[in-house]
């Protein structure tokens, strides 16, 4: 394996074309492959992975190397590999593999009036194309879960990543061949260029579904640039709301999880809601509790009550998406307030409510629309492996095909079946 | 109930998004109604539709009466109402009132390494909008099923249906208030100009699905103009093959059927594709079926073997959804050389193969792509209440969200739901 190669010139309208027209060829290859070939090339890919741990690790560095003083510490995060985190993308592809085989699976016939008998059968989308920044595992996780769901994918990683998405490609490669199948069924793109990128996602005969994963910017250009559906979601506004009857030292546990444990990623707090009824109590607990590490901005009660480190909070706070050591905090007066704030500055991604209340729990899982809702538990579990989806291709905040974290199911489809004995329609 | 309103002047946007707007806020009483209350207004709704059938059918012969002379015989079957098909209407809105309920369901709680509880609720879309053509029961299917699933709707149907389609919205009106649900839970658009619909379509904070059904021009101008995701099917271009172990007499059966029984619809059968081990005997036995009443256009050795009826089919007759009493007939080498003509003519709608060799239909059911895949039965009985959803909201022939006929379930998906005891993540 060889993560050497210099970043390639632009490329021409019809290269990239010629890559998803391979593409495409390569989707229906593995679309009729059947499952042990599929999981050979899983196992291999991970064990590719283990095996080149010192090369991939090496070109992270380069990686990081060429980001540090250019991007934000939460987007190096991002971007940084260790022996833990590859390791955990290894065990990623193994339990993609380990998930029950979509492909060809068939609902129950059922017999119809008319005497024919009707079933679902599951098929692979096609073509995926992902786009994406900064995190390389996703190239091992996208590449996994579509090979798992039978689909052919392009992977179009940010030019920050290009070695460390290199030298993950080449596991990939090394696991389709050694289980026989195209080299083409898991292309990462050599251009890492806009220009490639939108005649890529312009492919609509070619491609049958987007995926951008990375920032707001990345994402509202393909969602202009597409001729493709694309499955997406624009930011993550997620909230914790502690209701008044929440377990405080529960509470502030979630709250400090939920911001510090990896404020760079989409599912990390971004504002705080605390009932009025404790206010006097939990504002200044949780103040103390992010003393020194997380910068706080507030509503007029959270800054009398908290403190004049607290600034003050405005529209734009409730908005925002910091995706960085920054949380607001609103003082709301019960659950309805709670939603209502949610539904006006939310979105659809994540919200947590921290309560012992059984029925307050049940109506905040049932009125809040977002995509996961949790109950007791820090939002960054809302995570495609967290949830059990293996790893995840994505999350989706808009409601069509999939909503929330997107394993291999969400890169399938089913068409019917009719099965007759020579029967017309009357 | 009166169908004598004067058609309204064009909206400014203002009014648009206005109705937009109410049909939002129902969709939050929608969706938080118990079922039981859905089910009466489908229940009253039926019943308004038998107990109207004289105004409805009256106000349909307004709209036959303007449109003869204007549009096709085709169209105008879609259009008309009779006795049979009224109460064809009712019965679809029952049969989707039948249907098992979808909303709030959870799948099985799933405990996972981390100690939390995963499990999916399923909720409705929300706001669907439906932008239809010619068949009035459209508007009580779309109503039904929206409302079944939980959502509200707006619905734009044709101006040549205008009178059909208001005498219908009235019966859902009369559903919604005596089950005291609002009314803006399902809204017939009073304005039928096509600015208007491009208001609508653009809304993509108030709506969060638009489905187009009707004729190619207005799919593709939906397609083009919305700014909402867009659920379709540009054409129906159907096949039927006649594989070389056809029962020759189910053959000719399933082709008479699939082109004649209503030709104006969407899984009529365009082509049919014959084996050519068979094509002496089967070719001038299927000319002598549709003599006098098809019009049919065949590649050479068809036209050899069918007679000077038959006229040359060029390339465009391979793709084209005649909607008519048409067909086109093409001789093939085999299954794959019938499945790659479909791969490359076909729009991924409805192909069926009529043949007794169970390994050859197999084979068929496996590699066909198309969203409905039919063995020894009518490419007819793709249709929402023939394959068993009550009733159809439209037919999907790109495989994001739905793929072929969808129903109820189509307009909904589903939220994570985590419950914790206080986990965080590590």
């Amino acid at each position: 394996m060889s993560a050497a190669a210099e970043p390639a010139r632009a490329p021409d309208g019809a290269q990239v074309r010629a890559l998803a027209t391979a593409a495409r060829a390569a989707a229906r290859v593995v679309a009729k492959a059947p499952a042990s070939q599929r999981l050979a090339a899983l196992a291999a890919m991970a064990a590719a992975v283990r095996a080149n741990e010192a090369e991939i690790l090496a070109a992270n560095a380069r990686d990081i190397e060429a980001a540090t003083g250019h991007l934000s510490a939460a987007m190096i995060d991002r971007l940084r590999l260790d022996p833990a985190r590859l390791a955990g993308v290894a065990r990623a592809i193994d339990e993609v593999a380990a998930q029950p085989e979509l492909i060809g699976a068939m609902t129950p016939y059922v017999t119809r009036p008319s005497g024919i008998e009707v079933a679902q059968m599951r098929i692979p989308l096609g073509v995926i194309a992902i786009v994406y920044e900064s995190r390389p595992n996703v190239t091992t996780d996208a590449a996994a879960l579509c090979l798992k769901a039978g689909n052919a994918c392009i992977l179009r990683g940010g030019s920050e990543a290009i070695h460390s998405n290199r030298a993950l490609g080449a596991a990939v490669a090394a696991g389709l061949a050694a289980a026989g199948l195209p080299a083409e069924a898991v292309q990462v793109m050599p251009w890492p260029d806009r220009e490639a990128m939108k005649a890529l996602i312009a492919l609509d005969d070619l491609i049958d579904v987007v995926i951008p994963r990375g920032g707001e910017g990345l994402i509202r250009f393909v969602a202009e640039h597409s001729r493709v559906p694309v499955i997406k979601h624009y930011k993550g506004v997620c909230h914790v709301y502690v209701h008044a009857d929440a377990d405080p030292e529960m509470a502030l546990a979630i709250c400090e999880n939920a911001k510090i444990q990896r404020p760079g990623t989409c599912n990390a707090v971004e504002t705080i809601l605390i009932d009025r009824a404790i206010a006097e109590t939990f504002v200044p607990a949780l103040v103390a509790r992010f003393a020194g590490r997380v910068e706080l901005r507030g509503d007029a009660l959270v800054q009398r009550l908290g403190g004049p480190t607290i600034k003050a909070a405005t529209e734009d706070d409730w908005h925002a998406e910091y995706v960085d050591l920054i949380v607001a905090i609103r003082v709301v007066d019960d659950l309805a307030a709670a939603i209502a704030h949610i539904e006006t500055y939310g979105s659809n991604h994540t919200e947590a409510i921290v309560t012992r209340d059984a029925a307050i729990a049940e109506r905040f899982v049932r009125e809040c629309e977002s995509s996961t809702v949790v109950v007791n538990a820090s939002t960054r579990f809302a995570d495609g492996g967290e949830l059990g989806l293996g790893a995840e291709i994505g999350v989706s905040t808009t409601k069509l095909h999939a909503y929330g974290p997107m394993g291999a199911l969400g890169l399938t489809t089913s068409k019917f079946v009719v099965r007759g004995t020579g029967q017309l329609r009357r």
